[in-house]
């Protein structure tokens, strides 16, 4: 099924990569692959095993047999969509293959950015490399779970460092934005590991320690008889697989710690003041979270009134332009990034547009 | 509407008490009025405000233009269903009137006991006083949202302490198994008050740090972009009226306390785990709360299953029979709370039924 009728196809302009290489047919490789494809892009991909193929091919899919096959296609992108444990072995394949494709621009859709990092470096494959997360995904996966709609609106985490060259960053900036049809903010592999340890890694660590609470009580049968939605919602991360999240954790260990500290700090902060009795500084600490609230009630306005989707394209009236420039632009772009904006159109070599929604 | 073919009818028997008086026609005392109706008992009610009787009349409910018209009706239990910051004045105004009506036994529905008892203490009305909190809401209020299968199935947790009355214990219990049509367990003031800090309090102050922890760090609005389900999830609390859950936090501040510092004490000892790359002290911490997984687990198959509903019925199979001693009933109920029995029949005055659906 090829979706034109509701994901915008364009033809592709002189920057925006035209052949991209998918490798990894589950749900995020899977539903990426199918929306270029509907895009109107030349996707090759290949997957471990061949079973999606049949399937994949329908959708208009070049599927290859092997990683030397997908790199002869000379594909402009390469994007790793393996899962992180088989990174080391697919980027030692990839090696000898990309050294005899000097133009294919490497990048994955990996969680953690950092890590992925050290190994395309261990690999010998840095210089082509410009990381990136797209926040997209949902409880399902495999190819069987995969759609192109999974990337309606996603934004994309895109990260660079002061070795990256420009022009390959260029190339993965006018894939997100125009093959994939997204939004990017740029961003550092610390930063993004930082922010990524902040809204998942850190708070699935605080729900784990919110059922070790009920499971140490002796009146956990009474504490979860009477459990609500509250306690259903800030647990249930703590439920799925819990080697899956102490791997996730410890590969941001070092963010996880701090971050930890923080809210240990905070949580005895509260206490103090309960003790004390303390209304005032009690009402101070209800109140210390209104910038986000704000900032979800104005989002989800947006979200109702369609003014968000607005923001996804080049012509929106909230767009502001950006001028990134020759030296220095990767603070230049994390500056942005910062102040809330969003990349949604890239309009010339060094010309974007950016969009706020709502800022905290 | 008198939904008679969605929630069983029954002809009240000998203990049951059949005529109810509630007090306060919002969404939870609304919710209970329909439903004690469409079960054949005879409702009579009072409102701040009479604009849902148009609607409550044509429902069944008797309603009254004043408490003493409702006393008058001489209801075998008075359910208080008004807001908790009303109490004081509408206990004032029942004490002279429940003079007057010596049988009429007094409970009520707020999510605090401890601070409910002292208030209907004060007002000199303890020796007819049995508390009660049902599992039951949403997230709308007031007459209009009012829906008797608000109850289906749901939980009560009624509060004794040592010099509660085994009668006056015997027609609330009666009310919640055979009235309303519910499961019950039976504990102490403290014992709720605690459960109730730890399944909803003490985690209302977690999400609100989490949000002050996001607002307070540079990075927030790219932390902001990136958050998915996990921080959605866990921070919802936290949106709701800060006020609010300042005041019902501070309504258990004791309990509260503890258990924010119990919480510190444990993120930092993952920091201290991460910090020191100790794997296996990580695959502990991640492992401790598998019974609750479990519990979940089983509970969420059993409601899959229908198996649920099934121990809401007097003669379901997995009820057990359990004989209330005269001294220290309190702690025999207690004790079967505890073992993570629910009450789903009463069989004689020292004669109940409990069933456990899963255990933590």
């Amino acid at each position: 099924m090829v979706e034109t009728n509701v994901i915008e196809n364009q033809t592709p302009s002189g920057g925006d990569p035209s052949v991209i290489g998918v490798v990894g047919l589950g749900l995020i490789g899977g539903s990426l692959a199918r929306r270029l494809v509907a895009r109107g892009r030349t996707v090759v991909a290949w997957n471990h095993r061949p079973h999606p193929y049949e399937q994949a091919r329908r959708d208009g899919i070049v599927c290859k047999d092997s990683l030397a096959e997908l790199v002869a296609a000379k594909p402009d992108v390469v994007v790793l969509c393996n899962p992180l444990k088989a990174m080391p072995t697919i980027l030692a394949e990839l090696k000898p293959l990309l050294d005899a494709c000097p133009n294919a621009t490497l990048t994955d859709v990996g969680s953690v950015k950092g890590m992925v990092r050290e190994q395309v470096e261990a690999a010998g494959l840095g210089h082509r490399y410009v990381g990136a997360h797209p926040m997209a995904g949902n409880e399902r996966s495999g190819w069987s779970a995969a759609d192109p709609h999974l990337y309606d609106d996603a934004l994309w985490a895109v990260t660079v460092d002061g070795h990256t060259a420009y022009e390959r960053f260029l190339t993965v900036i006018r894939f997100v934005i125009d093959a994939v049809g997204n939004r990017a903010i740029v961003l550092d592999d610390d930063t993004h590991d930082r922010a990524a340890a902040l809204i998942s890694h850190m708070p699935h660590a605080v729900a784990t320690a919110l059922i070790n609470e009920l499971v140490d009580d002796p009146i956990r049968n009474i504490a979860a008889a009477l459990a609500a939605g509250s306690w259903r919602d800030m647990t249930r991360v703590a439920l799925t697989d819990p080697e899956r999240t102490r791997a996730m954790i410890e590969e941001d260990a070092a963010n996880v710690e701090i971050l930890l500290r923080h809210m240990a700090s905070r949580l005895n902060a509260v206490a103090d003041r309960l003790h004390d009795s303390d209304a005032s500084a009690l009402t101070e600490f209800f109140a210390a979270g209104q910038p986000f609230r704000d900032y979800k009630a104005a989002t989800n306005a947006q979200a109702t009134t369609g003014e968000a989707h607005a923001t996804n394209h080049a012509n929106a009236a909230a767009a502001q332009p950006l001028t990134v420039p020759q030296d220095g632009w990767q603070r230049t772009l994390l500056e942005s990034a910062l102040r809330g904006e969003h990349i949604v159109a890239v309009t010339g070599d060094r010309e974007m547009r950016v969009a706020v929604r709502s800022r905290v």
